[in-house]
């Protein structure tokens, strides 16, 4: 299997994603493709502790910053994330993996290699690791605006990757609402609570902010802007809570020594609740595989990253949302129509 | 000062306002008007502690169940709810304090009271404590469904209240979107940037979810499907963590002892972020006081409820909500109007 990685992109560009990308290769017995400043990347393999393993260098001279605009990215046409894209679309690559600036992963795969028949918009899909099970979160900012088929899409995509990937037989699909009743919710869930009610998929009603830990679903669909709010949310809470935390216990000799005996184990559960450990998101209905990692991605990080990039290709979930798509025709059609 | 209280509501009811709302009375000097149930009032007041507290009873014999629908609770004439809106309507209080079903107290207080004029759609506003300094998060969950000007009221609201009764001069402004830069959102929040842009207001442009608790803004304005999704996955992630912290401790007799030795601490940090704990919301632009606590309010929690009532009437934050509003006139049109 070859996956593409874009060694430019996160917070730490080369420096994460080279050793994260030759670990990975090693470990999974991947081909790995860098697309990215040649000269920079041939550095980083050196320094990398990993020069031997299976890898190939395409290069792409331009960079998008982290913080770069529509207008700016997609001029460039040699930026490392439209060449790893069009590398999937070649066939060249099974999978794309970046670390970089998410809105310009979504915009320029999507431009590239474009949805899957039946899927109108693509969605990006996040597995939430909660106490006891965990649950996937879409769309967390691909469509800032949603209409209610679009979410019907969402939802049977993640039931898809739940099964396929997740091993979860027949997967609960909640929606995102603020209230459980139905009834409760903006006018686009109130439209699609009727339309998942009236699919063949096992629709639980609505779920509440809340239930984004509490394992109450296995999927929960959500517009990319309430989804994308919803994931900030938790990562300001939990530095919160531990910046807090870290305050509480300079007050007090004890309490800094119950720090000190607690603190692997709060690193832990920071790892656990921390998004960017986990190996990023799939943006599910794409022609193609693509996998984005959080900014913040360290060599871990990128190595979890394609480690489900592997696993979303060897499951052949684009397969599968191809072929299961049609028997929702009703529902994505809506019920009024 | 005359407040009322709903003597009904909560997860815990009368065993909880009755005790709270009496030593508010002595607390704060104010005269409580308990009200509900009559006979049941009477028992708590004798078994609360403090029998001899100012209050007067109002019997409101029907009871609005935590998850009653909209269709059974507004035909109820005589719920606490109902009842307790009408005593501000009629002048006999200055404020309604209600632990109880929070769509029920909304609706029911915007059909009582109204609104004030220039503010099409009164909003639920939350104070979240941040590490540092406290943002005030508006909508929570009135309305589901907003336009553009409805945000730019919001702002106005949060803005008086934050001066009036955070003490906070000039307040920071936010956006709740999905991405610090203009164009970031979706429709409504980008045409919400333009007017808030175009107002007198000091506007700080976009915030994401994580700055709910980094002090970014004094106030953020949201609409309020996605402000109560928010606000609920906090929720949601404090309790998480604090399950897989108690989980985490009991395999190791070294983290056993460093959480007994950081309990009482992290006791504090959840009660810090509970908002059940900080004496609930307040509906911003109703023709009247109304304070909606948290469900699961204690005694404690509803004498600060009831502070926050007090607060509320003494900074006179109502005339100066009515007064200002005009001022805004042409951020409320539109830029494009």
């Amino acid at each position: 299997m070859r996956i593409a990685v874009d060694a430019m992109g996160g917070d730490f560009g080369p420096k994460a994603t080279v050793p994260g990308a030759l670990r990975a290769a090693g470990d999974f017995g991947v081909d790995i493709i860098l697309v990215g400043i040649e000269s920079v990347i041939r550095r980083e393999v050196e320094r990398s502790g990993f020069p031997k393993a299976r890898h190939t260098i395409i290069d792409a001279p331009e960079a998008i910053g982290m913080g770069e605009s529509l207008l700016a990215f997609r001029k460039k046409k040699a930026s490392s994330i439209r060449v790893g894209a069009q590398l999937v679309k070649d066939g060249r690559a099974e999978a794309f993996v970046s670390m970089g600036n998410t809105g310009a992963v979504v915009y320029l795969c999507r431009d590239v290699l474009g949805s899957i028949k039946g899927v109108d918009r693509p969605a990006l899909a996040l597995l939430v690791p909660g106490v006891e099970k965990q649950t996937l979160l879409l769309d967390v900012g691909a469509n800032a605006n949603c209409q209610p088929h679009n979410l019907v899409q969402f939802a049977i995509m993640g039931k898809i990757f739940m099964e396929a990937v997740g091993g979860v037989p027949d997967p609960r699909i909640g929606l995102m609402s603020i209230g459980e009743e139905k009834g409760k919710g903006n006018d686009l869930v109130r439209e699609a609570f009727d339309r998942l009610q009236a699919s063949p998929l096992r629709f639980i009603g609505n779920v509440e902010g809340k239930d984004l830990f509490s394992g109450a679903a296995d999927v929960i669909v959500s517009d990319g802007f309430t989804g994308n709010v919803a994931l900030k949310v938790t990562e300001g809470v939990v530095e919160s809570v531990l910046s807090m935390a870290r305050h509480e216990v300079t007050k007090n000799i004890f309490a800094k020594l119950g720090y000190l005996l607690l603190k692997r184990h709060l690193k832990k559960i920071y790892k656990k609740v921390d998004y960017a450990e986990y190996g990023g998101a799939q943006l599910l209905g794409l022609d193609g595989v693509c996998i984005i990692g959080h900014g913040r991605s360290n060599p871990a990080a990128v190595r979890n990253a394609i480690a489900r990039a592997r696993e979303f290709v060897a499951n052949r979930v684009q397969e599968r949302i191809l072929m299961e798509i049609p028997r929702y025709e009703h529902a994505l059609k809506g019920v009024t129509a």
